[in-house]
């Protein structure tokens, strides 16, 4: 009996040259066979934003290892998409993993993020999905804490699939070796010094997105934010129907006349 | 005793100069005091988008009737998140209203919408917040039948308040008089034809974003699809954390070892 191996399309937000992009494909090889379609440049912070009516194209880049690498000219929704109306159409697509992220993309900075956004768009379109994120911004960031947990990860979905609409956000703590790995909630919180204002030499202000993540509930021990500060890998299941159900009762009370 | 009267925030995803956010400014100035802030152009799709490491400009338009109207050069997040930092910062926003938006954002569409993104952000900021949208695509669309259904639903919400983290993604039928008011469910679909190639005068091609949404399940009842399609408007709580606390237990099953 011949076993196809698994096809497996990599996606990120920090660019097609990204290092965290590198990282994953090398980590992922040995499970399947690697595509990667990534943002042609830096697409941070564009959550499940796509390109209307502006053309999208796509290049391909040199290999790396047997992965094939190619790059759109849009956001990250965009390359799942586009990659899987052209590059694979056709092809069953076992898992998309979208990452290594350079920064964190823990409690509400999933609602931003191009990295999520990718995996959210292949969840949508019935692909097992995994967005990786290390907490570290620097390009030069050292990942090599991630392997073990990302190659954990990755296998046992693969093997075992995901819930109907469910994708996964996994955030790994920086500049150390991980104690563990936390299946949890996203921690809630807020910005604060949300924006620095400028002056241009013409003297008119312009504004610039600054901020400090402030976690509302610190010591609540069920969040994200609480297990990374304790040097754990967090895994945070993320919904792709945001639909309050629940809440359908409560505002039908409130819209009744 | 002097009630003053609530201060209500605006903004779009179509741009400042969208006939559908002067509509909605139009519709509901007499509830309170209106200030609009609006993407400086078109900013559909955007989603929940952020701009990181660009400059953002805010610039002062004409007023409509008494409201105060800007625009900012960036998503409509960036603009509700400027707007809390600089034009409104220390006020009481009393409610957020986003739209009215030119086409449907029913069913699926919540993910991409850059209405819905704005609206998402002042309910995360503690604001009550409704994105109102007409399923007309043209700038010329007859918003005529909205305002009856806007006053409505403004008005309770801002009585009543919503429910923590939700926030409201109202769709009103085009081409009609409503026949009534329905809270449900986001239908789920999926777009086919999602691109159109073409060929650049060099002959390398490019794409564009196209596709026609497909209802999953047309028959289910109780979805903003199945009853916009029957001329009603329809209410679908949204939530603005997507974690999917139910499905811990069973991610943590996947992920044994």
């Amino acid at each position: 009996m011949i076993v196809e191996k698994p096809t497996i399309l990599i996606c990120n937000d920090d660019g097609v040259n990204a290092p965290g992009l590198r990282y994953l494909i090398e980590t992922v090889s040995e499970f399947g066979n690697v595509i990667a379609v990534a943002p042609a440049d830096h697409r941070s912070g564009q959550s499940s934003a796509i390109t209307i009516g502006e053309p999208l194209r796509i290049v391909r880049h040199a290999d790396i290892g047997k992965a094939e690498v190619y790059s759109v000219s849009g956001t990250p929704v965009d390359c799942i998409k586009l990659a899987l109306h052209t590059i694979v159409a056709g092809r069953k697509i076992s898992l998309m993993l979208s990452g290594i992220n350079h920064g964190s993309n823990a409690g509400n900075c999933v609602v931003y993020s191009g990295t999520m956004g990718a995996a959210m768009e292949a969840c949508m379109q019935g692909i097992p999905s995994i967005g990786y994120s290390l907490l570290n911004h620097s390009w030069e960031a050292d990942f090599s804490q991630c392997a073990p947990f990302v190659k954990e990860i990755t296998a046992a979905v693969l093997k075992k699939g995901l819930p109907h609409n469910v994708c996964l956000n996994v955030n790994i703590p920086a500049h150390c070796t991980p104690k563990g790995l936390k299946v949890v909630d996203a921690s809630e919180g807020f910005w604060t010094e949300e924006y620095v204002e400028y002056k241009d030499p013409q003297g008119v202000p312009f504004y610039m997105l600054s901020g400090r993540y402030v976690d509302k509930n610190p010591e609540a021990d069920n969040t994200d934010s609480y297990w990374l500060d304790r040097q754990f890998v967090t895994v945070v299941p993320v919904t792709v129907n945001p639909t309050a159900s629940d809440k359908i009762p409560i505002v039908r009370q409130i819209l009744e006349k």
